[in-house]
């Protein structure tokens, strides 16, 4: 084995990690964090949005009225008071009775699907994904061994229904196959990250009719589910079946330093992902979720403070869609965002990896379709956020995408 | 398969998940947070040794004019001003020149233990470990699937050489056998868990010589190193050799709840570690990172505050330590503590597992030896926590123990 480096050590990295690539999207960060870049390739919340003030006065008040629960070990399955909040309000949004015996504090929802993917599936075995899916999942379930199988996400409503997100019919298909069992299906139902599309009320049903029908288990990944412009939600998919185990987590609507998620699910998978989370990292920072808890309890102020930022980000994704269509006309697809913290357009006809050094020497940066494909061919596909950028921002952005696409354009095609 | 709870779906635990059982330690220290029990089972730090006010300051301080660093996405690798700092306090301690890329931030130095498992071991592969060891990371190394080669801690001094700490005649000769192949070798030098021993200076040398002659990668986990009462720590084994991962933590020295520890190694085990690391949570608490290099930074405060929690448990180690053979005379055999947190001591001819249920019901508990054993037989051995306790709290613990100790004696022997 040669050394990678001039240590003195020879790399002994073990197989599982040799497969293990560094995420694109991550790479592409490094890349985008050039000074001058307008990027939109990240997908950071808004700074401005950080509850800073109230944070600060939480963290004064466990600190010096209660510094043990802030400061000490804790117990695995995560702080009572926050066990207790996250099962009132899933029972509140799922209308079904929730435990705290039935939620399990985890270090971000990353951690949520890393131990998820352990607990619940063995190496080769299938797990059914989206297509495009989040990169984040796609990685985690790598790294344990699992085997993915893409159902395809419609973008855009079509015909008379619109029917976006997961497309129940080809998973049908795929649940219907005795020899697949899969150990789960995964989901982001609500503006997916990162096409932006929702399962409408009457598709949760049905993906919830489905796991019954199958007996599959469904991991419902939640964390854009409140950034919704449209200030009606549907119910999560947990509303109609329990054979859902849902991710939660505090970093699109707070702040994503705190390292602060959770899963819901049923006693069996939390005891199981309790233990495996033992040997993982002891706890999620006791001072993270004193913090989160004390904020999130604060219902008047939480339901104020998401308004501002929903508020703030459908004006920028507005801002966005009207100026894509604007500079780049009939060159773009792009369908308005309803909530989230992403658009996904299309450029017919374009290479949107060949476009993206182009765009950062132009000044701006976003991720190509294809960081996000399972098996689905997304060449001129590409994610935009509006999330961290203000609107001016935003329209400058697109004007140097505009540039960089008119430079790929007047070349000559390659032999 | 049977439901394990009243859940209307099925358990669907993986064979690896199965394979996990309940960390003993963590249900013995349910067991003992009964009212009224003084317990020494726990490795708790003492709360009063938590620089809250210290803490409350920071976080104020990030918290209202940098709020971002605190609470926006970060780096993988970790805060870059807690990477340099590390890197600085590594570089002074083994007087090898270490730089920030050599250092990655983890949740709690469990989690060091997870992904360096992961990352340096396949399935089945031989990783050599102190018996006894750290329950938690025998529990991280049997759940990435590792097989444990024992190595003996010699537990006292014998003969003319105070020989105490990993077994290295033992190792060698296990090294010596060209199948082993082992992944790497895993001690804690300092102030082990749960013997409380330490291998001496020259044994750190030779630990070192062994590891290069055998070309084999040594993990140095170092919680305890600077709780030292004796004032002279000989310098870490990564002071000898490149062949070293060392692993540390704020968990004994500021707070556990904060849940920030790092690895400091080769590069091209830490940029396998950052891949493997982004799949299991993007990054460590970003605020809990912020208030750790902010105290550990202050060095005359930390050099001071050290000073403190460490003359305390001095105290307390010394106190234990009277009041065993103050009260159990030649009943029990225990060295002295000249460091850490625990005490390390032998029942000769009483079952301990046995007697745990006993002292309880008397008021007190410890950890039964057999807990943290691979292959020896330490069905007579306890490990007694002194940091959790105050002085007079110790010495009420032992008189229990005693008591319970007494009602062991006074029943006729099982046929």
């Amino acid at each position: 084995v040669t050394p990678s480096t001039p240590d003195q050590t020879r790399s002994r990295v073990s197989r599982r990690a040799r497969a293990l690539r560094s995420s694109q999207i991550r790479d592409l960060l490094d890349l985008t964090r050039r000074p001058g870049i307008i990027s939109l390739a990240g997908g950071l919340p808004d700074p401005a949005g950080f509850p800073s003030d109230r944070l600060a006065a939480a963290a004064a008040d466990v600190l010096l009225t209660d510094p043990s629960r802030a400061l000490q070990y804790g117990p695995t399955e995560g702080d009572p008071a926050l066990r207790a909040l996250v099962a009132e309000m899933h029972t509140v949004r799922t209308g079904r009775p929730t435990r705290p015996d039935q939620v399990l504090v985890t270090t971000g929802s990353q951690q949520g699907l890393d131990l998820l993917a352990r607990v619940l599936a063995d190496p080769g075995d299938p797990v059914v994904v989206e297509d495009p899916g989040y990169l984040g999942a796609l990685q985690a379930f790598q790294a344990a061994g699992l085997h993915l199988v893409a159902v395809p996400v419609a973008e855009t409503g079509t015909g008379t229904r619109d029917r976006t997100g997961m497309d129940l019919d080809a998973l049908d298909h795929l649940l219907g196959d005795a020899d697949l069992e899969p150990a789960f299906v995964y989901t982001v139902p609500s503006f997916q990250n990162p096409t932006g599309t929702s399962l409408a009320a009457s598709e949760r049903d049905r993906l919830a009719r489905l796991a019954d029908h199958h007996d599959v288990l469904v991991i419902e990944d939640t964390p854009y589910a409140d950034l919704d412009f449209t200030g009606s939600p549907p119910p999560p998919v947990a509303a109609h079946t329990d054979r859902v185990v849902t991710l939660g987590t505090v970093s699109k609507t707070l702040a994503p330093g705190l390292r602060v998620g959770w899963i819901v699910g049923p006693t069996w998978l939390i005891a199981a992902a309790t233990r495996a989370k033992q040997a993982v990292d002891l706890h999620t920072s006791a001072l993270g979720q004193a913090l989160a808890v004390d904020l999130l309890a604060d219902t008047v102020w939480f339901t104020a403070h998401l308004g501002q930022v929903t508020a703030r980000y459908a004006d920028r994704a507005a801002t966005l869609h009207a100026s894509l269509h604007q500079h780049l006309g009939e060159a773009v697809e792009c369908a308005p965002a309803r909530g989230g913290m992403f658009l996904w357009a299309r450029l017919p006809g374009v290479d949107t990896t060949a476009l993206l050094p182009r765009a950062v020497d132009h000044g701006t940066a976003f991720v190509p379709g294809p960081a996000f494909a399972v098996d689905a061919n997304l060449a001129d596909r590409l994610r935009l956020s509006f999330a961290t950028t203000d609107g001016a921002g935003l329209v400058e952005a697109v004007a140097r995408l505009a540039a960089a696409l008119d430079g790929v354009r007047s070349e000559p095609p390659a032999a």
